[in-house]
């Protein structure tokens, strides 16, 4: 019989670097050779899952108040969930690695961009099941801000070719296999929240996903750029949506909604029927079925499509822009009915019909071997009625000009 | 590179903190003008989810030699899933959080009220697919003396309105959210073993079901009090089985159940054929099919129904109690196969037919939007002759009066 | 408020028992008149599951450089995951406990027996759906070198007496419950990894496998010896595939198979059309569709069956043998996609046909209540072209009898 006394030592050891070795990688990083400061909190090529982690300025020598952390949740169908939250010192936002890398909330002040799901918790995977329900078990977890649907396919649950597609794809119910937060050595010293997953079966599709969502320091703005790569040696179909849902502050009776837009047709008869609102919103309506209406966004000079949600005093709202050539649909979700009361407001490949659909109408598009995308969207939060009614006063003229169909969509 | 030592030492205090926040509450709660001595052991609120845990009477200065223990197992099926152990002085009982607050064993000396499963592990929901093999995955994990079938849903598989229901519904494989102990501070200080899941999804039913098994020291007597919540704006329909099983010892050859019934009527015609031995067992056969027999119980003058089970000899038995306007109708289930020997007794808010069907016959209730409903079981466990004695002479005069149905239900 | 001192220190008891127990062991183990050094790594009968482990011949006072170890893995899907190695000095092999004791990698040198899926993650469990996708929700987490097809049903999903039988069954997706690593005490002290998995619901199946892959220290060969017992007191049909998977370096242009074989047949059109070059293999083509050869395998006078898989230069190969009795067909797979190029050589009970289609023609065998059946196979490794070619010209003369079909199975 050994004494135990090496062996305890070795235990605080063990603890020491299962804690603090990304804490270690920092500072070992913090050289100004270095390109950035890169902190892995997750990754399976490494075998690290980090369960609690914080980083500030001040640990990386450098100035400002911002901060990001991760943690882990327990309790309920919450166990096992890591949650990074990054406050850049203007504005916070909450990433979930173990969701897909969704953004749960980004708030400034009393700007919020989140939303009143009744699912409360941030639901493991592990307690979803995608095919449930007739192809509805996405819905058990959905209450994030902004969560992708995708990557192989999207849209509505159903057949497509013998198959049976679930709503919005795997995705948003896959955990990130590795998370990095990065910092830049330059100054602004932008902030990144890298995370991965692969969606990926024998005989099947090989999609890589890098997702970045970062800020600088002291901004109001938050960014997505998200990386789709091909790893299979076949051409491979794709569909995604950024399924960016509003509710309060900014939904509320009177928020208006302004964009560069070519065309809105609705969705269906329903919607039909009030597309001369479609831009407003009403408030809250026990029962009510959702409408939606596909737009079709209209580039500037850059090949940019502009977009702003305002609230009724139009003192709040959010901005947002984005490449039209690679998101080249916009899907308004108004899902006025008072449980939970939200407006999705969703760049896309594609409209959120099942596969079946969109490949009919040359909305599915294809990766090549080896090929890439990358899907950028900018966001800025307006706190201020001068700052919104900027943002406006350039779409108002685009607004003009919409074309607004009589017919439903083709389906 | 910074000296390890004060990070061990945070460590160590963060091990404190996680292993014994719990304990420390309750010595903060002790306070006389404390209405309850309450323990969070699980809380996605407060982000808790202890691995291990126990509390004595002495702990909080109470007399008695009651306790109460949480432990996490470990290995195959079982990772993960935690387990409470309640001991009163007079009888044990285990509650699984992590399956919907199951009841998986009361134990009172050499009475048991449990069963021979064939399935042995308590599994883990992340390991049960519901909908799996034609939505019979719910078998994959039951076991449990206590299990509630519901909420949403419950009864037999298939089609309900173009959607799959699977069998029994998903609330007893949903992990609790919250689980707390509370330990009444005034005498006889009972000791409730509480817990809450919430069956929600977006465009569904947002259902809390807060449970709670509870016992007085030294008592004979369990308790379950559960309160179900609408949260939802609309009307919601739900179903609720308690689906308690017995097999040996109070399951054998010449045992018997008694009760306060107005009808027996059988599920079909195997059940049929056997019908005037219905409150009587026979011995474990290989390859029986289940007999079924839908009881509408009698309430007494105070609204409830009593039942009582005994063994063959009359010197082991279960007798429980509950208002019969809350579960209007109770199943018996004569399991007589000797793979899984068991009866089930079932008080319920229906029969266990599809939803289609109950709702066809009018018996799957609705709730107003934030209405709740309260359901009440009381159980006592008789481990001697006079007791099982002086409870069955009460329920002789019922059972003479019993309408025996020459058809069976009807569907 | 009582000191936290003799906490921390029960902290550290407890922190010691787990990390240790399993090493204690070994230590009290190491007695003579002990049958075996038996180290329990996973077990729900004692609620372990150690996280990190290791083993090495010293540790029990053996001559001889072999080790065992387990690590659990972290991040993506493959949290939580346990992985043991074993390393005999002469070849090493990986055994995922949380995968049906499925087995990674095998490697001696350059050889590798293994594949290049396109899964990269040994993914756990949680995150498979083996209903999904029209039943090939297995195809997720293919990516092992040899996993067990089975145990209730394996073969191709589809419906079967109005149930849907998934890919390949549940055994493969099953953590194992218990799981152990015996020592012989006598020499050549043969190194044993042994779990156990329960497929088992209630009203179904209830089939025990107790898993071992073995090796003697500094041997170049692996052997199999599995036991199925069926616990349910009914007869009750299984099926079971050794799914092993060979890639580079043994698969390349001009690989081929030898066998003692009676009959090779075609499963279809596209495998018949090819049928002259069933033993031979070419390089990988983009897009092609696999060829399956159902063979029928010559028993010695021992009852075993013999087959070499070689390289195309001769000078590596794995040759295998087993008792055609317990395994008496065999599945050749020829995958020449370049996306996870691999042919599969799969001795089992039947072809890999749904079930129905495997009954209809008499290949599901049935255990009676309690019966039990051992399968066994033994592997070796070829790393040099003698030992090749030894095996090679054992089975040359069987290779002239091979009768070749001219229609496909039928089914």
């Amino acid at each position: 019989m050994r004494s135990n006394l090496p062996k305890i030592i070795s235990i605080h050891c063990l603890l020491v670097i299962i804690c603090f070795a990304p804490y270690e990688n920092i500072m070992s990083q913090s050289d100004l050779s270095s390109p950035s400061f890169n902190n892995t909190l997750i990754s399976v090529d490494k075998n690290i899952a980090v369960s609690d982690w914080s980083l500030t300025a001040s640990d990386l020598g450098l100035e400002g108040d911002w901060s990001v952390n991760m943690v882990t949740l327990r309790g309920g169908k919450q166990e096992g969930v890591k949650l990074i939250t990054m406050d850049n010192g203007a504005l916070t936002f909450t990433v979930i690695p173990t969701r897909g890398m969704s953004v749960h909330t980004v708030e400034k002040g009393t700007l919020r961009l989140a939303w009143n799901s009744p699912v409360k918790e941030l639901i493991h995977p592990q307690f979803i099941d995608l095919e449930a329900n007739g192809g509805l078990g996405w819905l058990d977890g959905f209450n994030e801000w902004m969560t992708r649907c995708g990557m192989e396919y999207a849209g509505h649950p159903g057949m497509d070719n013998g198959r049976m597609l679930n709503l919005h794809g795997r995705i948003g119910n896959m955990p990130a296999s590795e998370v990095e937060v990065i910092v830049d050595n330059e100054p602004p010293h932008r902030i990144r929240i890298r995370g991965k997953m692969n969606e990926v079966y024998f005989n099947g599709p090989n999609l890589e996903l890098w997702t970045e969502i970062s800020a600088e320091p002291g901004s109001a703005a938050v960014r997505f750029e998200d990386q789709l790569t091909n790893l299979s040696q076949k051409e491979q179909e794709f569909m995604v949506l950024y399924h960016a849902n509003f509710g309060s502050p900014l939904l509320e009776p009177g928020s208006q909604l302004y964009g560069s837009i070519k065309k809105v047709v609705p969705f269906d008869n329903f919607a039909a029927e009030d597309i001369h609102h479609w831009n407003t919103y009403g408030g809250p309506i026990n029962g009510i079925a959702e409408r939606v209406y596909c737009i079709y966004p209209k580039a500037d000079s850059q090949g940019n499509a502009h977009f702003l949600l305002q609230n009724s005093g139009g003192d709040q709202g959010v901005s947002f822009s984005y490449e039209v050539e690679q998101l080249p649909y916009f899907t308004q979700w108004k899902n006025q009915d008072s449980d939970g009361y939200v407006t999705g407001l969703e760049p896309g490949t594609g409209f959120p019909h099942n596969r079946s659909i969109e490949r009919k109408y040359g909305r599915v598009p294809v990766l090549a071997p080896g090929g890439e995308r990358v899907f950028r969207i900018d966001y800025l939060l307006h706190t201020d009625k001068n700052s919104v009614t900027a943002v406006r006063n350039k779409l108002m003229n685009e607004m003009s000009t919409v074309e607004i169909s009589k017919e439903v969509i083709s389906k």
